[in-house]
């Protein structure tokens, strides 16, 4: 870990990455969130020069709660922490951070703006939250088909691209039935924990995505420096 | 009220309606959000004899925060009655229950989906929580535009069909710039308080959007009354 | 909705109303004690141009818990969402507060006073928390009998004044017999809902009632600006 | 300490004592209220052999917390130690409980109630909350006057009957003027912390109150063992 | 009581005492814990003429909680007692004080700690938090051998000392043998309540234990004093 | 990520490696604790073919709370965090979990202990909690001196042989001279961030402590697995 090893000034970023471990078929790890965020961070890190915080690998999982493996965590433990972490990088001088999560469930992501949001109201810093899933979506019928998500085309293809021998098998295609809008003791009754077409992903479909996700927040990282 | 004044059963269903105390433009009333989800819940239960409960006039506002008028409560304290009102509704003998939010933001959607999932989770029930725009917005680029939102074409021409001596004149139109992921102090700085064009809204088309409103979450009842 | 329509400044005085959902005996309805504070609220508001906010519907209920359509919440959630509110309130300019409550309970009267004291102690404002009830008592002995209370002569002659499509029937007196001190797990062994006797109530009494406390309630309010 | 040396069974009665730490004027000690519960608590288990636990001395202090000595504590850790207390009570099998407060402050009593409730709610057994002053308070008017209360007579002679050598002093007359219902931040403004007249004590009278007292809470207990 | 009696200033020291009401064999009584905080309390109070508040007689007790008289409160409530009372004695003038524990779990005296930490955090003092067992066990291999603790040698000769009368009998010697770093549910069952052996007891060796922990926390309260 | 790839039963054993983000001198890496938690887990994971979750990076720092670099977490965060991950073993089919922090502060071991305790209570589990320092110090005086601590001697040479490249120079000796019981503000006054004498360390050394650190889990676990 290299984090804080340069010093830190007004114009410094920091990158706080966020996952889950949780159930993410039978072809994916479960912590391939953590590894989408983390691998992210890196690449923006290498082309920015921004500092990158050792990783929180636990996030809120609603829909996956149940599955083998999966090992959520409370949405006020979630924000709790992060508020602590985020305060602290204050603390040491940064004014502009990067809440990064691979991890993209409302609840998850609430909490992460609602610890953004105590430290935004107390101190003097810039906070951009968001999931890298935010980025990757903007490509949604191109690269993937419309419905696609958890541990579908798009992931299985990121996967593939950063971690290939964590990998394992082709994956079965899914979808997601749990009615919407209805608050469910068991999503796995309606879900098998795939939605969309792990078969139809690619390492090179992989690299794209990730190299987009990657330019986007780069973009976005700037756009923060540039304003007051 | 006539909250409770009949027999409760299995199949009965009872809705929460939920708003919010905040800025709506100079043209729209304080009160808008509480005022739409009690319509809708009236009209669903003139239909389906669904109970009605009291509604919870306060909200967690995020971006209308700072607006005058605006009273927002904390994401704790929203998700705390709710729970306990879910919990004291169970209690009472009902197992079909509908938390509908006359308010889309996405912490006080989560504050309910939180209060919903721990009754689901320790009762024998089953929870719906949506906000009517949620529906209302299955019409976009139809009735009002792409972009339309707070205080805009929809909610005006809502407003005009509902509470038409609350709307103040024809509003002026916005857009909301905050950046997009970033948490900001002063949400008011890129945002007048409006989204979309109110001069375009309609009495008329204020009928349909709600029409389909009461429609579809009648229909999203009786799924639920299907379902085991 | 007409709250904040006029312009607030140091001399504006914003009334709270709160209320419950409980029982009350076969005659009255669940809502009875949010009626009973929005009438006075309003009254009030009349005579004086003291703004009124949204009411909080539910409240703290300690006896009447068990009994059919009881929607009671915590002693942490009403605290919690009045203390928003008050907070929210000074931040809109009010320097002078009444926190107006229908029902009467010593743990819900505590919660409100808890919430009062955070933001008296925290902002520069003056706040007034009551029960109708607390006025309503002073006669005792005069237009009711000396131990009369919940859904009884007065406020049965109450609701006939305030409500009176909502009164149904007569209703049965009755008496609390709760061992005084003994904190119970089901009030309802002890006592029907009902204490005093409805029968002897009357629209007259009620509306003498009602002004009373309207008066009462005016004179403390300029007592308050008349303080520092 | 004696406590826990006899056997405990399903007719003990055990009775935890708590205080406050608060300004009594010049002619009281701070732990006045402390001193009373103990004294009747030990007069109880004389007569009666119920159990004593050693005594909470610090309560909730509303209006006497800006003078010097006060140590008040948050009605949050009253409640919680109390809670603590009680279920630890239940699980030494104990069936009977007496929650015995030498203060008599309303947020101080709810938040014994609150505690009592929780482990009534929970455990097989009944709990009495009770200050001793809502048991002498019933000789108002008879040895001391109607509206006499804090370091006035009635505590005045009741710790001239019990610690005569920490009474100091006549202490001076004095009145609460604190405007009824006004949450306020400094109640010292409006009064010099005693209410009534110490120099009207005395030793007799404060036998005669302690012996009432005692004789009552006997009497309490009584039925609390014949009732289911 | 006689705290607060003489006016407090800048070098004033103030020793909160604070027990545990648990099992200590079955020849100490429940309070030992208690009565040795405030025994030494009281020896350092002469000699230094520190202040002494009303002890805390309530602790966070982990391997004695099942036995028969054991009260243990949870470590949120003590922490939060504790925390108020320190801010309170801040409050009061005081700037040097010492929470001073008769028991020495290491969860309650991190829960000492982290309310001490609050309170110099943020106000302007100095808090020394301690258990008399911390200076006691420097005599370890002297007056009582290595492996002694819980109602042993030492803690059954201080009790000599100190309360002679409530010395019940020569006690059992015993052992602890709960697996290191085991969380365990029923420590009772690795261990009988005593480690060490109190027959090995004396009344002179409780004096010269007392004698040397009054000594040096006099001098670590010269030494505070001396500090900036 | 391999966890839990293999099929969990009722023997299997699944290590919670935690650490802390904090200052260690100038010689060692902030991540210095996490690195030597998750250095041991994988070494007995070979060893035992324990599971290993992915670790905690942040821990409860105070002492080194104001050092460059330092993250912080509060307590509760810590806590809180641990309790869902355990409660979530539990669930996912673990019988016996080690919890293994790499940072040894009494605060920070309190609160795992803490969260241990709530899943001990509730679940049928056992759960190790323990520093992999509290192994290490078995060897005090022998392969480094008494008085050695953070960043000195031993964790310098235990971070020669577990990760050599992130050891920069030499480091400087240091002391801790935090006044005993004193709970400071500004622990860095009284100490420099280094408690022994790092130019002692080598690399040989260092490979002897992980080893006898990790033939030490490794019996504790196998004895946890001969117990009931």
């Amino acid at each position: 870990m290299k984090v804080f090893k340069k010093k830190v000034n007004d114009k410094s970023v920091v990158i706080l990455p966020i996952g889950a471990v949780e159930g993410h078929g039978e072809h994916l790890p479960l912590g391939t969130d953590s590894f989408q965020a983390e691998y992210v961070a890196e690449q923006v890190s290498k082309a920015t020069g921004a500092f990158i915080t050792p990783p929180i690998w636990y996030g809120v999982c609603a829909t996956t709660r149940n599955f083998p493996g999966t090992l959520s965590i409370s949405f006020q433990s979630l924000q709790s922490i992060v508020r602590d972490i985020l305060f602290e990088l204050v603390r040491n001088g940064f004014r502009n951070i990067v809440v990064l999560s691979g991890h993209a469930g409302s609840a998850h992501m609430t909490a992460l703006q609602l610890a953004a949001k105590d430290v935004v109201d107390h101190r003097n810093v810039r906070v951009l939250v968001l999931s890298d899933y935010d980025l990757a979506y903007e490509l949604r019928g191109k690269l993937f088909s419309e419905n696609d998500g958890h541990a579908g085309t798009i992931e299985t293809s990121r996967m593939m691209a950063i971690k290939p021998r964590l990998v394992m098998g082709a994956g079965k295609k899914g979808e997601n039935t749990i009615p919407r809008f209805l608050v469910v003791r068991n999503p796995e009754k309606y879900w098998g924990g795939v939605t969309g077409d792990p078969k139809r992903a690619s390492i090179g479909n992989g690299r794209k995505i990730n190299h987009y996700i990657v330019k986007r927040l780069i973009d976005l990282i700037e756009e923060l420096n540039k304003s007051t």
